[in-house]
């Protein structure tokens, strides 16, 4: 099945919108008779909603599921050309991540895992072009100038980060972590900017932008000292819980397994292709209204609608201000990821950093295609943006930038987040001053619609993981509340 | 509620068995009448049995809970005394440990952690006492010292063992990595010895047998590989994930989560006291029989026993030979923790080694009671074994070896794991030779009866984390066979 989503171009048939996917659902409705008034209906079939769905249904209860979209996966779901997963947006996940590890262990998924980085063969080294010139190193000279200038960074404490956030998923735990959330990442850099090279402040910045995909002013210091600390505080840990293990059938591959077991409980009706307009709680039930005028109505709603979308639907009673105000600043991440097909075999343990003067900026060797090329995968940020479907040359011209005379492009993928009006960005990351007004009004109910979002998870915010554990949050709350227990025969 | 399990002494009263716990069950059979037969059997009620009856009551299966013991736990609970929770095995979580950390966030328990260290004040600093002398050190010493000798013994392959097992929950991964379960501990002791300094070998052997609780000759390398690669590799690591941080309400408030969410569901039944005689597969149904005789029937039954007792119990059709070799040849984990609540406030912050010649080996500050005194735990193992009620003046001298002087002794509590007839051990840990030709075999299923226990996980295998992950894959091997799924209208 093609998915609308998403963009390829080949030099044979140039640029054509929508992707095949494992993760589109056909026929795109399908509502159960006699289940009508549902007892929960989630709106969203990303990894939150896909969750909180299948807890539901297991435990018992009779769910609607409702999506804008013709798939599941949300902002994590990948294409299928010619058998080959490019990932259109969240792809790696690790056994650090609790909640996804739980789910791939669940599932017996752990051997379908394999390394997106091979550092064993042909142009095998790091290259990094800044304004001031290009040096080549080997990837463990690449490791030790990140590691370097990440550890400047992050030791506002003297001990890299572990004082302020000792607790990766309790992170304003220490009081004193909040102030950082006032900072942004430039703040940061400027306090340090003394002390590191030019190769390590070039490589700093655009790492720091791959994680936020925002601008160096728009990144909120503390988030990233959060995701530090999640990644174990050193850069090793960075590299193997964000960028290094991912599905060998992709992301969609994984998803699927949520929905057919929800499905396979016989309590799931749902319905795709419908974006939500209204959300009205009258108390004893809630209604929810499409677009395109069909109404449903449960005991509960879980809505999974993401952060920078929740202003462009209709609540009654209306979101508080402050969740308002949150929703209204939004997050920062409006990251390009472009996979490139190219011919050059060698490429494939090749890494680089092209920044700030490319519109992209950074790229590693992914895989290996079914027709023998090297798969790379491209990032940018907001720092220097590009709507990659606009002017297909321009993307090109920034692909081939990052190894000038080694990027002879079979074909480019990509899916653009920014452009996508059920998302309006990539993964939830904090501009200064957000979190630490708003986490907990982005994470309270409102009356009987519970809010479920990898944004505002506690743990690995963002991540695929946040999503399962928001997810399951949901679930929770709503199961405990229509499941009437009986009454326990037993003191305890 | 008062558990037989478990010792304590005071001065005034001398020692006393059975403490009291959150754990205990009363009363301690609730049989739901026309519930027979169940849909699932589940032998054992630790973390493992737990989790395989709560996932397996909210899908909407009819489940018998049967336990030896009067308490929940297994070889996890925690002893309530005066209101402080002494922990009486399996103590640490850390959100690096999917499963666990799952759990304690859909219970909304992450915030319920406290570290067992608190290295700020009094006597704050570490003492490792040998045969040669003793020696004072910062704790920051401390680290350099494990450390740099934890980095020798691992580093067999130039990358501290990352790339002999890449994947911490697939350790076989490397083909080669099965080579290192035919070396004990003491065999890759014997390569590196002329590296190492006297202190360097006496805190790492010493460490290593914390881990393993058996000798230097019965612990297998490969295992301990896998522990440090599940811990990221580094000392820090294993610190942060092996014994840093507790529930504030001991074990027992988490495992009763578990049972409290299954018997809302009005679907538990259950037995305590009920030790298993024999488990009988008769192709369309199981029959279990207690010892006093008492007969249970079900469509399919979840075994938790543990390795070490596994081969008290009559299976028939009987277990196949490699199962049963593996039985009898056992774990090796026969460790002695004894927490001791000394006068000594300043102690808090103290850790020490006494190896080889004390009966226990090492122990750190672990908090506060109620009454200002310091609680202190200690550890031994196999090497230099005790049965700690069997003689407390021994095992009291043992606790003051550890720091002479120091250890005012004001309470002592503790499990002899190695007397207990329902574990005939403490937490797994492998002989050499066991895992790389035992692993699979454990995992099997019986016909009828599905095994789990954290005995034979595959990621955190030995920790509670492993009791999850085999308690959550049990429940979903017999949820997909026992509820019938309705055809799927859709084509996936």
């Amino acid at each position: 099945m093609t998915s609308r989503d998403g963009f390829q171009w080949t030099p044979e048939e140039g640029l054509a919108q929508g992707v095949p996917s494992i993760g589109v659902i056909s026929p795109p409705t399908n509502i159960t008779s006699g289940a009508k008034p549902w007892d929960v209906i989630v709106v969203g079939a990303g990894y939150s909603g896909l969750t909180a769905t299948r807890d539901l249904c297991v435990a018992g209860l009779r769910v609607l599921l409702v999506e804008a979209r013709d798939r599941i996966g949300g902002r994590s779901w990948s294409s299928n050309i010619g058998g080959y997963p490019f990932e259109m947006g969240g792809t790696w996940v690790h056994w650090g991540q609790p909640h996804v590890w739980r789910e791939i262990s669940r599932y017996q998924m752990r051997t379908d895992m394999e390394p997106s980085f091979d550092f064993s063969r042909g142009v095998n080294h790091f290259q990094l072009r800044t304004n001031e010139g290009t040096s080549i190193m080997s990837h463990e000279d690449e490791d030790t100038l990140l590691a370097n200038a990440l550890q400047k960074f992050v030791n506002v404490d003297g001990s890299l980060g572990r004082k302020i956030i000792p607790y990766a998923h309790d992170a304003f735990h220490v009081p004193e972590a909040r102030q950082y959330d006032s900072m942004s990442a430039k703040d940061r850099l400027n306090v340090i900017a003394l002390s590191l090279t030019p190769n390590e402040r070039a490589a700093l910045e655009s790492f720091v932008l791959l994680c936020s995909c925002g601008t160096l002013e728009t990144t909120s210091f503390f988030e990233f000292l959060h995701w530090w600390a999640l990644c174990g505080y050193t850069y090793q840990g960075c590299m193997d819980s964000l960028i290094s293990y991912k599905f060998k059938g992709g992301q969609s591959s994984f998803a699927i397994r949520f929905f057919k077991e929800a499905l396979s409980t016989g309590r799931l009706s749902y319905v795709f292709n419908s974006p939500v307009g209204a959300i009205k709680d009258e108390g004893d039930k809630v209604t929810l209204t499409t677009r395109d005028g069909c109404q449903y109505t449960s005991a509960r709603l879980v809505s999974t609608i993401p952060l920078n979308v929740l202003n462009s639907i209709s609540f009654n009673p209306p979101l508080d201000p402050q969740r308002m105000a949150a929703a209204n600043k939004g997050h920062v991440n409006q990251c390009v990821k472009v996979h490139a097909e190219i011919s050059n075999k060698d490429m494939r343990s090749w890494t680089g950093i092209s920044y700030p003067f490319n519109k992209l900026m950074y790229a590693i060797g992914d895989g290996t295609t079914p027709a023998g090329n090297t798969h790379i995968v491209c990032f940018g940020g907001f720092n220097n943006h590009i709507q990659p479907e606009e002017d297909i040359q321009e993307t090109r011209k920034a692909v081939e930038n990052m190894a000038p005379g080694n990027m002879d492009i079979k074909r480019l993928v990509f899916h653009n987040w920014s452009k996508d009006e059920f998302a309006k960005g990539a993964w939830f990351f904090s501009p200064p001053g957000l979190l630490s007004t708003s986490l907990d009004a982005l994470r309270r109910r409102h009356g009987n619609v519970v809010f479920a979002n990898s944004d505002w998870a506690v743990g690995w915010r963002s991540f695929i993981d946040g999503a399962i554990e928001e997810g399951t949050r949901a679930a929770m709350t709503v199961k405990e509340e229509l499941q009437a227990s009986p009454a326990p025969r037993v003191r305890l």
